[in-house]
């Protein structure tokens, strides 16, 4: 039998998904799981895009675009005004999710051995875009007693090499809830003008933003035109993880040209899908209003009960649906493991992402997970107080 | 301004495109432009395809499992029974269209620098999945002449190096029409155990198989279970090129283990597609006999017409809806340029897509075309009208 390639055993197994067994297996002896391991939110999609999919009159699915459907690339510069992020129909490449856009930016901006900084914490999946484009992600870690804020510049110019071609951050962060400051977007923009770098910017959780924070993008920088990439997708902004809907936006025409023929090798982005999207540029206000209320509602709650937890270090996110936790236990693998397996609280438990998965440097986050805020407040707070008891009884416990 | 990786200068702008222009401005000056460039057909989807997505009850669109729906992978299960491919819903992969099917198969086979040997002409945007892939397609050039049969397993052979993975053919073949014999089959099967290599087999055009051809997939060979790879997409087959759904298929673990690895980074395809490509698995049996007769007719009106006209190699393509055609002239993209820019027959002309994208090896496909039958007959006889008037006036007519 032939071997498979190297690469082949790079891509590490989710960490996630190694769970979901012991979570299978916890159900059915009758035990409720509270999946706040996940992001797939619990929000009701906005009835426009639902709608779009009801209404379609085509009689024959047809490809599209390989760069997307104009029409939808249109409704998308406006979308984007909103938010003060002014760009052309031309200058939008839409992709198979935020997912494709990433391996477009970097397959298109780094060559195989080349090299892209990342603050850790980061969206574990940005390693297996990395492994299939061949390129290495270089960590700076962020550290939670200090809310995941940038690390220093310093730290950051310290891993710049002959190999880096490109920063990449996102904000609001997952899996930290972090959103980068004014001043740090200021001094990320001064470095890549240093040191003539590509600046990636995921900001697929713009919409997700708490009071105290203000949202940057890459897009709002001045003078690094040819530099700046926006990543993003309609997964989370309409609850529509399953769309599979992203884009890449970016003023630099060589690597429009270029993501353009990755695109034409691909043919197109699903073509209902963004039919779909261009119906859910007219979601009302309201619609996010009610979604901000309640994710700001969880968080809160989550929070306040994180807090009463001996040993616990929380944040209070201003973005996103996520935190990232420090719990007083050995190894949040295992405790992860250990919840779905050995552990119930009146017939309940949760199933948690530990967070080692979320960071590049071996040994870091050993002792965290990420809890998103997917699931209704009660829910969020059942699951805060399954969490305390568990930490009672946990036989790694290091408190 | 950074400079952008060299890989994303190798992409090939596809030959088609750079017509584009071309066409739109025939379409300004009031000149009708038939489309026989494209694999678009102009045949209706399947009424179940269609409706799924009207009659859905979805409140939220969720992400599925990376590998596809099961209860997809279930009906898909069904589906190959009919062609006697005997698979379970484990072994098959759901991916964002037959691309994604062949990335993932080459990414989890091969590592950078290595080859796959792809008789030719072959599907232009296999070059790009292996530029992506940072693998090098050795081509093996079958001939018009020879009504594009496999070239000799000697030819093939004498290909294989140290750093050669796997073979790759297209049955029923776009862009020749070819479907290749069960006798070439079994060729191409010992050939990969005498040298121990993958057998990925493209068989998007399965449904497409005229009198005379008996379609064989590679996973009907026997004794090659870890090594065969079907690829498969349901564009074609329900004429729904902008749905991007297909599948990599195979009993080998392990590329499924790495393949699903591969599939988790980028999520899952689209749920809602998937959940049409399941209700499309019941289109009645009467639907492709109608399409295929149809196909049938343009096929048969192409041929007619092209043996009228002098100096043209036409063959009567076994399946799929393409053809490949010798003409008369000294460079087929500069005739399909002309055709568009400096032709019109009664206000009328044609795009046709030039051969010369379709061969690895430089020169070869020079003087070819490809034809794609997605217009009705009329429009077919119409087109091959066009182009006989043409041929009789291009300055660059070799006869």
């Amino acid at each position: 039998m032939p071997k498979l390639a190297d690469r082949a055993h790079l891509m590490p197994p989710s960490p996630i998904r190694k769970l979901v067994p012991y979570a299978e297996k916890a159900k059915k002896k009758g035990i409720h799981v509270y999946h706040i391991n996940i992001g797939q939110p619990d929000i009701k999609s906005p009835q426009e895009f639902m709608d779009a999919f009801r209404n379609h009159d085509l009689e024959i699915l047809p490809y599209g675009h390989s760069a997307g459907l104009w029409e939808y690339r249109d409704a998308l510069v406006s979308y984007y005004k909103k938010f003060d992020i002014h760009i052309s129909s031309e200058e939008i490449l839409v992709t198979h999710g935020g997912s494709e856009a990433i391996i477009f930016a970097m397959m298109t901006v780094m060559d195989p051995g080349e090299e892209i900084i990342i603050p850790e914490p980061f969206y574990t999946n940005y390693n297996g875009f990395a492994i299939e484009a061949g390129v290495r992600i270089v960590p700076v870690t962020s550290q939670v007693e200090e809310g995941f804020k940038l690390p220093p510049i310093t730290e950051i110019e310290k891993k710049i090499t002959a190999k880096t071609r490109a920063v990449m951050i996102c904000s609001p962060n997952n899996p930290t809830g972090y959103v980068y400051t004014p001043e740090e977007m200021e001094a990320l923009r001064k470095l890549v003008i240093k040191h003539d770098l590509f600046f990636f910017s995921d900001e697929v959780y713009r919409e997700f933003i708490y009071e105290g924070a203000v949202y940057t993008s890459v897009l709002h920088l001045k003078d690094i035109e040819q530099q700046a990439v926006l990543l993003d997708s309609i997964s989370k902004r309409y609850s529509v993880c399953g769309a599979r809907v992203g884009c890449l936006i970016t003023h630099n025409k060589q690597i429009l040209d270029s993501g353009l023929r990755l695109g034409q090798a691909r043919l197109c982005p699903a073509t209902l899908e963004q039919m779909a999207a261009q119906a859910a540029i007219h979601t009302p206000d309201s619609y996010f209003e009610e979604v901000i209320q309640e994710y700001r509602k969880r968080r809160d709650v989550v929070f306040e009960e994180l807090q009463k937890i001996p040993g616990v270090v929380a944040l209070k996110p201003q973005g996103a649906f996520y935190t990232i936790v420090k719990l007083p236990v050995d190894d949040a693998d295992l405790f992860s493991t250990w919840l779905l397996n050995d552990f119930h609280f009146q017939q309940e438990t949760i199933m948690l992402a530990p967070a080692n998965g979320f960071y590049a440097t071996p040994g870091k986050g050993v002792d965290e997970v990420r809890i998103a805020f997917v699931l209704n407040v009660e829910s969020m707070r059942r699951s805060m107080e399954i969490l305390r008891e568990a930490l009672k009884v946990y036989p790694g416990r290091t408190l």
